[in-house]
């Protein structure tokens, strides 16, 4: 009889759901509209029937639990998402919901800290008891593992490296304040770093695109050479990577987890990140900076893999 | 019978000795030169010595275990002591010496971690799962608790944030490199920036001391409305607070504990760093930054407490 581990990803858009094997595998996985708009009930029931659908072509199996990501404050203890706004949740009972329909153990995190937790799991961190996550998407945020778990904070709000100020900085950002990291250092960021320097007249072959700039526009610029989207991702990486020498300071990690969409960008963003890094701190502890390798899946195999520790208890079909 | 708990705080002059009981009260306390320059065998003897001296006038008891904090870089698992210059001690198997004279558990780690337990245990962050203890003495550094438990990272470099460079800090490092934290935000630092600013022809009641200026001058100055002295202060305050608000976005802790002798100057050092962090850092959940309330002694506290765990597995006499 199979053992399996059911991982979500709950984002603003889909749901992703997959099932893993004992062995960590990824052997099945569905998405579905999240469709957030219609209500909690209404979701965890078709989410329900999307696992059933899943879990049903897998018999016989033993589900060992359910772990989810999800874009937002929680109260990871009690499962309870405190806070979601690109989901409209605040204080779903998301965890007991679950629990109760599928009497399994149900872990829930944010996603970067589901993301983190996946690289450790099954990706560029495996083996490291000690390392740094940070994810560039529409945000910026860090997931930290220390002595081999995950780090949440007095009130849920490690990782929220976002919105830390950088000196110098005034682009506002969405969270009211000016100046916070994420405008700068995320796939948002890059976008708008790049629009920015073509206003005030910075030559670029991004000046023939009609469509608004994307982080991936830029990406293509600076590998097609273009000096404006190199430079671009020479002061991120200058910027995060000062960031990160604190941080490094401070935790001594033994490796930075580069992931997020624009984690894509690869060496062009990571060089610039580990040269500053680098720079700032001492030889012989360097941590090394590299590029998450679960990619999109990251979240999801977190989500499932963080529920090994409760494996062998749950029910059987 | 009681049951005794011996905490050691190993500093470059002197060792101080403290036995606790179960209720984690410092009943005895004694005090040796360190005389490092005779050897760790020389040492240790001496040490013996003066801890069985201290045991005989409690007679009978039990000794549950020792704890040690050294100034230097050590393995905690081994408790082996890797590197500590002050000392002159260089792949010092403390631990193991200590362990086979007494049969006791022995736990040793850096005194700034120590420090930091001992705040934990007994102090200003008691009951406070995730709190940053930065103590601002000769140099400046950080003992992280988070989950209830120390942070040493992948070296064991956690903590050592006094040498974090600081962006337009240009003063030299006894490490050999300028800029680092703590050629400004430690007790020589505000020393060195008294004297700078003198230099520069500000003016200062410092001015009329002969002899060398220290960190208590400075507060002594400060705290008589000297200008330059409070500005001393503030300027410490706000680069400290700027780096703690990256440190707080990351870990999001619930206190800030300032200890060291610097911690003396109180919220003429505090208010300014408070001031800067809370002013970067979200109203809803900043942690307070205050005082440690063991002085001297948090060491001691944290070196013998960090053994509650092992309570009980103790020898008897």
């Amino acid at each position: 009889m199979k053992q399996l581990s059911l991982g979500l990803d709950i984002g603003g858009t889909n749901t992703v759901i997959g099932l893993f094997n004992e062995s960590d595998e990824l052997i099945s996985k569905s998405a579905m509209r999240t469709e957030h708009q219609q209500g909690i009930s209404d979701y965890v029931k078709r989410l329900n029937q999307e696992i059933w659908s899943l879990l049903e072509q897998q018999k016989p199996y033993t589900l060992a639990g359910i772990g989810a990501g999800v874009p937002g404050h929680l109260h990871a203890e009690t499962g309870t998402v405190l806070r979601a706004p690109n989901l409209g949740w605040y204080d779903v009972k998301l965890g007991s919901l679950l629990e109760e329909h599928w009497r399994v153990p149900v872990a829930i995190d944010n996603d970067v800290r589901m993301y983190a937790w996946g690289e450790y799991a099954a990706g560029a961190a495996r083996g490291c008891q000690n390392f740094i996550c940070v994810t560039l998407g529409t945000g910026l945020a860090a997931g930290v593992v220390m002595n081999g778990g995950l780090i949440r904070g007095a009130h849920g709000y490690a990782g929220e490296i976002g919105h830390d100020p950088v000196e110098g900085n005034d682009l506002p950002c969405k969270c009211g304040k000016t100046g916070c990291l994420e405008t700068m250092a995320s796939a948002t960021g890059i976008a708008r770093l790049a629009e920015a320097a073509m206003k005030r007249g910075q030559r670029s072959i991004l000046q023939d695109q009609a469509a608004a700039i994307s982080a991936k526009d830029v990406c293509i610029a600076a590998e097609q050479g273009d000096a404006l989207a190199l430079e671009v991702f020479e002061n991120i990486g200058s910027v995060l990577g000062r960031k990160l020498a604190t941080m490094t300071y401070l935790l001594d990690p033994e490796l930075i987890v580069v992931g997020g969409g624009a984690a894509n960008a690869g060496e062009m963003l990571l060089a610039p990140i580990r040269r500053t890094l680098h720079s700032l701190y001492p030889k012989a502890h360097q941590p090394d900076v590299v590029q998450g390798q679960l990619g999109d899946s990251a979240g999801l195999y977190g989500a499932a893999l963080s529920l090994a520790s409760v494996r062998g208890e749950g029910n059987q079909a």
